[in-house]
């Protein structure tokens, strides 16, 4: 009978009591922290728990979810779409700038500067109905692969961060991304990769249109940027859509200062997470100097802030999701 | 034995196979497709079977699901917040349209029309925090009652919508608002009136700014509008925060048209529920040539679409959640 009951109680405790919940992050200040944050605000009995409802977990993704270097992912996906169109109908080329784009000059983009961003986003993300361009995204993963790593993009997502994501889900946080990306980019992906499903994605927009005129509705992406889900837009983002502050907030560059700032300044229990590219080796060494992902006031101001910076080189056991 | 078991299986037994999920509807064709719909949705072994992922139902909010005569209450509320806020300071009242407004003069702002009506926006709904701004809501909410009913305004919910929100989320259903409503102000009432949390309020709002150069953030509500959650407003709203199709959709007037047409469009089981307001003794009765709520592409072309329409006075059996 004793045996039995001991059994019970074993099947009815939490798995996170027996196993690691983040077996991908070595031991270390950063992983002790992000987990007794997390037990403190589970558990009904310590004065900083909090309820399910506002257990909100945001997270940027380039460079925190997964890799941005040496470019943002979806600028690659923007190039390789504009030569597969130009291949199809070469009249598509209209500029130099649109040229130089399709021929994967990204020297000419960055020199070019916002405009010619613009012109090639525009190019290649609008006058299309959210669905095919979705579709031209799955298909872009299936095949395109890292110049690098030789993986395809969506195994270049942090494993564990992918960890972390789960072990908050486990313990009743909702998971979101805010991300200065693309929002129908990123709903290809992240259902899959994270398990965030599309209503728990914010990120960068165009404007888009509704037309029923053909007796079918059909939604089609717009020319241009209306929204830039970047600096102080992310926590505007949040406050929109999600209409509650996080109590979580991770990070990798100043483009998510804001975000974290506004999530640990709200009272009681909060954690902010900043991953430091640390790591040359198995990813990429970056910060102060980095046009992609730069990071300096988090590192000047963030430690006094209590923010948890990960150093991913002696953090992290595993980098990338895919791979050996 | 056999009684335990029976007993076993009775507590097992989700409470809807017993209990009317919609006391108080009126037994009625309405009704009927409504749960006929829900159930078939809800059996794995029935061909019109969604996943609960997908099972996503958008509700309009004036005249949807609480009352919106004889003027959308956030405007009422907007000219009692201009009047409070003149008695502590006249100043404010910078032009004849302000002054009229902090009278109740309601025919002053129809006869300025979209500017005036911005301006009166303007006046009591930006410059303040959106911290501020809710708990000026929230005051209102206490102390202010309907010019016919007396009812506090959020007791002015019908209780046919608030049982049909519950049931849907009872059988694994997300409900949403999507409302011409602002953004702001539904998310005061919303969760105690509707179960409704913030994160799945959509509405139309003004830009925000995120400001912490004084050491702690504050969002502040800017003055204008940047986007009319309404018409095809309202479909866009849906694909860009949600970014799934919802299957069930329920408005009243022709500002939900798009969003009736776009949800019911959708491939598998849909459904369009056109609530009527037919009931001048119990509530108001409008349509075709009502200023507010105008109901007109819905009753022409609904029916032949496979909408529901609610009959309000022959469908309903109680109408407010208040009141006796």
């Amino acid at each position: 009978m004793k045996a039995a009951l001991l059994a019970a109680v074993v099947l009815m405790t939490p798995l996170s009591l027996f196993a690691d919940p983040l077996p991908s992050w070595n031991q270390s200040a950063s992983k002790e922290r992000i987990i007794t944050f997390v037990e403190n605000v589970t558990d009904p009995n310590n004065a900083a728990y909090v309820t399910p409802d506002e257990r909100i977990a945001v997270f940027d993704n380039d460079g925190t979810l997964w890799a941005e270097q040496p470019v943002y992912f979806q600028l690659t996906f923007a190039l390789d779409r504009l030569a597969e169109m130009a291949k199809a109908d070469p009249s598509i080329l209209t500029t130099p700038t649109l040229e130089a784009a399709s021929k994967g000059d990204l020297q000419a983009i960055a020199e070019g500067g916002h405009d010619a961003l613009i012109e090639v986003l525009n190019a290649s993300h609008a006058g299309t109905s959210v669905e095919d361009f979705q579709t031209s995204v799955a298909d872009w993963l299936e095949t395109a692969r890292h110049p690098d790593t030789g993986l395809p993009y969506n195994q270049m997502t942090y494993q564990p961060m992918v960890e972390l994501l789960r072990y908050l889900r486990d313990e009743g946080f909702r998971t979101y991304i805010v991300s200065g990306g693309g929002l129908h980019f990123m709903r290809v992906f992240a259902e899959d990769a994270y398990g965030i499903p599309p209503e728990q994605i914010l990120g960068t927009y165009a404007d888009t249109t509704y037309d029923s005129s053909n007796g079918t509705p059909v939604i089609t992406k717009a020319p241009g940027i209306a929204f830039v889900d970047d600096k102080e837009g992310k926590p505007i983002n949040i406050e929109r859509t999600i209409g509650r502050r996080p109590i979580l907030a991770a990070g990798n560059s100043d483009g998510d200062f804001a975000m974290l700032e506004w999530t640990t300044a709200g009272d009681g229990p909060r954690l902010g997470v900043l991953i430091h590219h640390t790591d040359a080796e198995r990813e990429w060494a970056y910060d102060r100097e980095s046009p992609i992902g730069k990071l300096v006031d988090g590192l000047d101001k963030g430690p006094d802030m209590g923010w948890v910076i990960v150093d991913m080189a002696r953090d992290w056991d595993r980098i990338y999701t895919g791979g050996e």
